[in-house]
């Protein structure tokens, strides 16, 4: 069985960002899934002070804070999936899940102690909700920042409203939220078994590589370059 | 066997752009995959004109145009991932690149027509390099673009370069890059068999959906609505 | 006199954003400036609540909470210029610096409350360093962000750093951070008799332009709309 | 007198991006701005080949490029403020509109060459209107990329729309693009007698900047580091 652990970075428990929360992890339990819910503003999330600047291996599980992150970091390594979901604030995420996202370097940044992220494989959706533009940049940067840490988006991977009114009477977004629950779910079950994703090449194979591709580029570039050049001395000779 | 399709954005076969795409295909070969490499700027492709701000079925494959995305198209249709690798222009894709994008919308539009993306659960990888900054920003959009078109982002799903020189001797790239090319090539695998992501829910299910969020929304609004209202009173009692 | 206002928002009070912010201030104050240096963690600044999404008006300066923020808002309204320096945490401004700009909505929502944003026509710069990519996706929401509330954006009014290393050996970033500090002051000197930007025009008015613009769109559509369509009639007649 | 160059990015003449770029134009021209209305759509636009990778000078007014942009170089050459309209494709700019920033490189370029950018100290607003979400990624990215080329940004400088329908209904967005074209035209004639912004800083004041920097560096790296690095320490000999 999977779990799909659902973070709610909007204060507001009644409002839309919450409610599209709500039906992305009841598809997510149709599904099959176990699910939890954790609002951040319940808990005291401390901002990141950037330990890995001074001293990279001094970033790490379970962060030199004894906050509120100490029991979240736990319910996160024992999740199959995340799904995010943060009103809309200037286009951005919340202050509030900016910390949480802040606060999950912990787990990346094990490559440097472990050899590897402890969060990489885990599935990610997003949901976004604010009364004005802002839902694709939000949902784009974490979707970079969680690919980044070794996280899976799915298809589909988010739900999204930018409009003033009940989220609920969108069609659309409610399918979309349900969607990503049932999706991140079904594709959490898939990737379960596998431990690997990213893997360190030796210097032998990097070595290897490296000579196959500058063979192809030095053939390229003797046909290509030249013929540019040639333009740019027409160019460079104009009177500007 | 999955096929993996390298989309050079660069109009220089011999930079570091391409050298990156290079890299993630002959790791996806060795991966087991079939690979092959399209060179945009090799190709005449026109620009989206918008056809469906008129008439939403109005685009559909293969295009109202009939330039060299015809044979691509086909391409990207046999293909179980792409690998997308673009110089950064200006922080973004190059126009180039963005025209392909744009022209990609053949496929997603697909669900006016026959109810489903022609391009869901293929697998993305990006590769992003620019003298300056920017790559986040690049991948970051294009992520989302595909992800909302149906394509699924394995873990790890980016290499990028920025600074000067041979990208080949930055070891963290090359090996991100073979990264790309090895875990689409995995994930492809994967997902090869699943042919539904996104499921329409019926009108019943929705109202069901609605009706269980409501119930928590009430409770939850009665509970802390109230609170916040009051402080409101104070806030807006004070003389500014 | 104009007054420059920098926000650190970084941690550390020896790292590179400190140093760039350092910088841009010292630049600022030899082209005439009083300059002023705030450092947001050691202040006590609370997470936004979102309090316009149950009541506008209730978002509105000095903000429900009674936190640090209280001071920090008066110092913004004696400024004429703020230049936000930020660490690059996830490709993102850190929760910090995102809680600091959340908390600004106070004074752009006096919109609805004194018909005018209280920050309108201050003058922004930015700074934004990372060990890894990020900075132009971190400066291009934050610019978004501030000139959304009415700020204005000089020239060059950027400088970041993403590489390992100190800054100050990178002559480059040395000499942006400098011309941020410098342009921002030249700026805020030239706009500060500035009372009024933003307008709100008339029903008339809006009335007038709107038939003004109805005709050109009439004439347009008739010429270019029905030789759209004629191409979409082809298109979907072809089989697929 | 201020001249207001209006770019129509989107292929529809009759559509909403087209609108809002009329509106504003109008309000430019009723501010006193002559205006004039390029289609991009209109123009033989190659795009760019990224010839400063291979030869920094040879990126350079007038482009290698013998096509319509010849035109429109001159016209943005005596312009004084630009008007950049887009329709949101994928939630970016369309390829056109990124087809004609790539190739404004030749202007920020000259920096090399005549070591200035050509369209420092201009002035910029941004209109981008689509059906669904991606509005102010959009203009974050048009925005970045204009002032890193030397533009202003004054306040409100854009107006965006992210529904169906007809945008003149939506009041907010017509009273936005009036106010983009009138703010535009205002900055354009206070900025207008101004000839330089970035200055370079001379090698010595460079060092002299770098050594006062470093001297309030040392000094708070002996007050805040060491207390940082104790808990380390203590994180570090953890066992975890």
């Amino acid at each position: 069985m999977v779990k799909v652990l659902g973070i709610n970075g909007s204060p507001r428990k009644y409002g839309e960002t919450f409610k599209l929360l709500l039906l992305a992890l009841k598809a997510a339990k149709d599904e099959g899934a176990k699910t939890e819910l954790v609002n951040l503003y319940d808990l005291d999330i401390k901002p990141c002070i950037g330990c890995l600047s001074d001293e990279q291996v001094a970033c790490r599980y379970p962060c030199i804070y004894e906050d509120d992150m100490r029991k979240l970091y736990d319910k996160i390594l024992e999740a199959d999936a995340l799904i995010i979901a943060t009103p809309i604030y200037w286009f951005s995420p919340s202050g509030m899940v900016k910390n949480f996202i802040d606060r999950l370097t912990v787990f990346e940044n094990m490559i440097y102690i472990t050899g590897k992220s402890w969060v990489e494989g885990k599935v990610a959706g997003f949901i976004a909700v604010g009364n004005d533009s802002g839902s694709i940049q939000v949902i784009a940067n974490l979707m970079a920042a969680l690919n980044a840490m070794g996280f899976i988006i799915p298809p589909w991977a988010m739900a999204y409203f930018n409009a003033k009114g009940n989220v609920l009477e969108d069609e659309g977004s409610v399918m979309d939220a349900l969607n990503v629950g049932r999706i991140v779910t079904i594709t959490a079950k898939i990737v379960k078994g596998i431990k690997e994703w990213y893997i360190p090449y030796s210097k032998e194979q990097i070595s290897m590589y490296k000579r196959l591709i500058m063979d192809v580029i030095k053939n390229n570039k003797s046909k290509q370059y030249q013929e540019r050049r040639l333009k740019y001395e027409k160019l460079l000779s104009m009177k500007s």
